[in-house]
């Protein structure tokens, strides 16, 4: 099983996170841009999530949002400023629930011959914002939607 | 006069930047948010800068173009992501000849009773990206962008 390597120096205000799926990187980079697939896997598996937008285009915006079984909301929205298909996308990322919090993410598709290396980095406005990212349960939010990602692509893969 | 304070710690993808203007803060916030004014103190004296677009408010976007005596143009533009008057601007930032390296602005106009201490702090995607920045003369760019400020702050307390 591929695993979530995270590097978050202390005192910064970046963090990377990489992880190796099973699929070739065009269809990782599907599953990241296309509005019917990102519902699929982004997000823990007892929210259910859904596209408000998704316009994959150097300022295009897009706005997930995700709904608990108890009715509470979270939506997450930013602005699209590099889609390069099927190797990099760079976005800005801000909850709605922490307005004027604002974070720079670079997402790096690598070849790996059939395999794909996902390397996402993470600009914060201060090592404060990063940390509270990190201490938010970051890492195994993202390695649950990581898990997602693999299930879709294996599926994806067969038809 | 004042003077530009620039920390940039080795290695790290940050910069904060730090000045003190003698004009009230809500002053200081019109001239970066008024698409009258950008023109007359944004950037090198040398260069004609001309506003694009300036949708001062969150997911608006901003573009501005400079011209040189030689006919040649530069072009930055990004999205807003936070216009809190006269306190805070939170933007990207993004160069046109160089696509997909994107800053994360963050500026705070801190009220210093009749004075203006405007810190701003970036974000980068490297380290590497952040020393091109710092290479590429910055500093004094700011500065005399900061000094340009400076007088129009001067000439608009007389109005």
């Amino acid at each position: 099983m591929s695993t979530l390597n995270v590097v978050a120096k202390p005192g910064e205000a970046q963090l990377e996170m990489a992880r190796v799926f099973d699929a070739p990187r065009e269809l990782v980079f599907k599953a990241y841009t296309d509005a019917t697939l990102v519902p699929r896997w982004w997000g823990p598996r007892y929210l259910t999530t859904t596209v408000d937008k998704l316009e994959a285009r150097s300022g295009g915006s897009w706005r997930f949002v995700q709904r608990a079984p108890d009715g509470g909301i979270h939506a997450f929205h930013g602005v699209y400023h590099d889609v390069t298909a099927p190797e990099r996308l760079v976005y800005t990322f801000e909850y709605e629930g922490m307005p004027g919090h604002v974070m720079l993410e670079t997402v790096v598709f690598e070849d790996m011959g059939g395999k794909t290396r996902v390397v996402v980095g993470g600009a914060f406005q201060s090592a404060a914002d990063r940390d509270g990212m990190i201490e938010s349960g970051m890492e195994e939010g993202a390695e649950e939607s990581n898990q997602r990602l693999d299930e879709l692509l294996a599926e994806l893969k067969l038809n």
